[in-house]
């Protein structure tokens, strides 16, 4: 007897052509006792980046032993692996292409196996819809508790997102980064951080581990066209309709706008630069 | 033993973000038996009107004892109140600012608490996301059965979105009011009602709170651009394309084109101005 | 004791409006051990041919005695016919105006029943939102045990949609059709089919139930602008940027562009003529 686990879906599909329902109907016909829970199917197509950011995001709330089953596979019928791993306490089922990147870069162990052992996909397997085929079966085994090594052969090697991360610039001094996402509100987050607020400073670790602290007030943050002055506590802390600097629910310097789009008011997206230096 | 209960969800978030997934994993990792329901994650950004309206329009069909978690809270991070509430059956977690109004305001009784008691919250706690470090795990407390007054001190005066409501003219006579909502299809609801249908006539209580009758079709409406004769019973009853006044399924005036877009058609939207009168 | 059953849900009412919690809330009122699944809620506003479209595409995957809700009701509040069908081991309950079609029209036996017994209906029923007033609550009573002739009297004909299926023309040699679908990556998806791949062929069944085969790569796929020959294995078999003709997740045809749109790069949509030939 297995205790019934939830099963966490990302997808780039959208729900009107019904590959989302096919998924859900694989999942609840193998594993009627799993509990499915949509995370988003408004990845845009093929965006590996932005699923792996969006899982990243999300991934550490919930309980231990839920499955994320994350298709987001625009390598679908090549030699790209199907994966599934164990990450410390949570379960993955992806395309081996990165989009686990965030789930699993912080973990100290982690253990993958390549999707082998047809006896665990649907009977018949198309060339372009694994995650019906190949994916949600093995998602469902999975939670009704067959062992992950039972799926195919361990894998040593992932392939990982390499991105830009921040970094710090001693001739600013401070770091330069990036935006990584807009958000729904056109807030935009960036790779700066991951930062703690402690009183009216800001900690962080630098490259050797070591633990910096500086004023929040003491940061000036740069981009194109818009320069602000500190690092705030919450949207509020503007005026409404004026830019600010603050921290975001993880910790990274996030440009936003009080009750505004800051994407759309300084014309930034994913990718712009931005500088966060401390004033001399 | 608490009997399983369900957490109906409404939200600005989007889902693409991660920040509803956050809020369900908190959801599921305190209350694994709950029952999560999407009511919807499209609430346009910071559309607090829009929100309540959309509650409004769905609570008092869900069992008894289910809770609302409605996060729309542009306010984040500022003194507004996070409130639980027990109004009638329901329950509801979400900020003081309004978002509850359709769903409190016709609740004889109600109690509601601030929520001020940090052992029912996330241990970290951003100035930007209460939904996954308060509201959600309040909400998540309350279904496995924590008692209401341990979330925090009550509260006696809630913030309520003070709307026009529709006014008697007696000059015209009939009603003069505003588009409040532009749905899915196009449709055009007013705040005109409600109104009952009896055989051929509308029903409806007047200021003083006596029943008022008249026949559908002496009514004429008009709104800029557009005059309609009479209260159809449905969409069919105009021809295809051709506009339409008829009750919506809350009683309440509303303007369609059948099998068309109203609002597209006589180019109208949330606000615009409509009347209702009886002929002469 | 009846097992706790899926209701599986596909509406055009988007869920920003309530008219989806609406439902929900009804169904877990009436049917609180039912499981709700979204299937989807993003059908265009009206579009019976794309409902039928998604179901068709989903529904088998899902546990038998699955209740799929398909609310897509252009004809709300006339004389067309609120159904409950049981077909093979699937039920349904929608309106009859085709929405069942792809469902219904590969099962050797189904029975249907009109919705009359109001003993199964919520108390007040709209003349816009049967959704919520008819269908749901029969739904909800229908997984909770109640059978099936207890809704209504038994129907003999069901509204079909009939579309130009693909014909066989002698003189190409070859099929000819139309787009279907456009899906959310911009994949053609058309009526030509459905074919098997069995190494480097292609098998299907001919209008006298024949099995043939022919080679994949004989085959020449023309549209308005665009020459394609062979139908390949998967997305990759064209380089990054180019069209390509290969088989979709159901066996037929499908135009894509490898890691493109190609709706968007051939310019076509749904409804465009198609050709597929066999080269002399």
């Amino acid at each position: 007897m297995v205790e019934p686990v939830s099963i966490a879906i990302i997808t780039d599909f959208g729900t009107r052509d019904g590959y989302v329902g096919a998924m859900k109907g694989v999942l609840q016909s193998l594993s009627p006792q799993a509990t499915l829970l949509d995370i988003t199917h408004e990845i845009a197509p093929r965006d590996v980046g932005a699923a792996a950011y969006t899982l990243g995001r999300c991934y550490r709330y919930f309980p231990p032993d839920t499955i994320f089953l994350v298709v987001v596979d625009p390598g679908v019928g090549t030699q790209r692996k199907p994966l599934a791993i164990q990450a410390g306490a949570h379960r993955f089922v992806a395309p081996d292409n990165g989009v686990l990147t965030k789930a699993i870069q912080d973990q100290p162990k982690w253990e993958a196996v390549c999707l082998t052992q047809r006896q665990y996909w649907r009977e018949e397997v198309s060339h372009t819809f694994h995650g019906r085929d190949i994916f949600a079966p093995v998602a469902a085994h999975w939670a009704n508790g067959t062992p992950l090594h039972r799926f195919g052969e361990r894998v040593a090697d992932l392939v990982m997102l390499t991105e830009d991360g921040p970094r710090w610039e001693r001739e600013l001094p401070g770091f330069s980064g990036r935006v990584t996402q807009v958000d729904q509100f056109g807030n935009l987050i960036t790779n700066i951080g991951p930062f703690v607020r402690v009183g009216s400073s800001l900690q962080w670790q630098d490259d050797a581990g070591q633990t910096q602290v500086c004023a929040a007030n003491a940061f000036i943050i740069e981009m194109a066209g818009l320069t602000l002055r500190g690092v705030q506590s919450t949207y509020a802390d503007a005026a409404k309709g004026e830019a600010l600097a603050l921290l975001d629910s993880a910790g990274q310097l996030e440009i936003a706008v009080h009750r505004g789009n800051a994407a759309e008011a300084c014309g930034l997206s994913r990718g712009a630069k931005i500088q966060m230096r401390i004033s001399a």
